[in-house]
């Protein structure tokens, strides 16, 4: 699979967890530091995030890094 | 797990499959197509990569994203 397409993927399991959870955007942005446009492009596979912010992500998500890649449908 | 502790797991990791697969950092820098030393840094924990890259890596590793954060050990 390409990057692109891994990138869109994740932004996807964001998505959905973040939703799982409850939150809206502006809540979730509060939760793990970033900025709601930053969430925002990310949930749509356009930002390319370094992997300390992967790692944000995924404590704000209780999840851990490996299940934002698919990790838990093994 | 502080971020930092987990980019350090995650550089274990590629080293780990990285001499699974019997290559040298150079062998394994030509496949990635990343440079040696960017290599070495990500092996050493000192590299903080965007995702894409992440994935350029478990790709030459033949894993999954996921595998590289532990996801196959759940």
């Amino acid at each position: 699979m390409k990057n692109e397409q891994l990138i869109k993927q994740l932004g996807l399991e964001v998505r959905r967890r973040r939703l799982d959870s409850g939150l809206s955007q502006e809540e979730f942005a509060e939760i793990s530091g970033l900025h709601r446009t930053y969430v925002s492009g990310i949930e749509r596979g356009d930002r390319n995030p370094t992997i300390d912010i992967v790692f944000q992500i995924a404590q704000a998500l209780r999840c851990s890094p490996a299940d934002l890649f698919g990790g838990d449908e093994e």
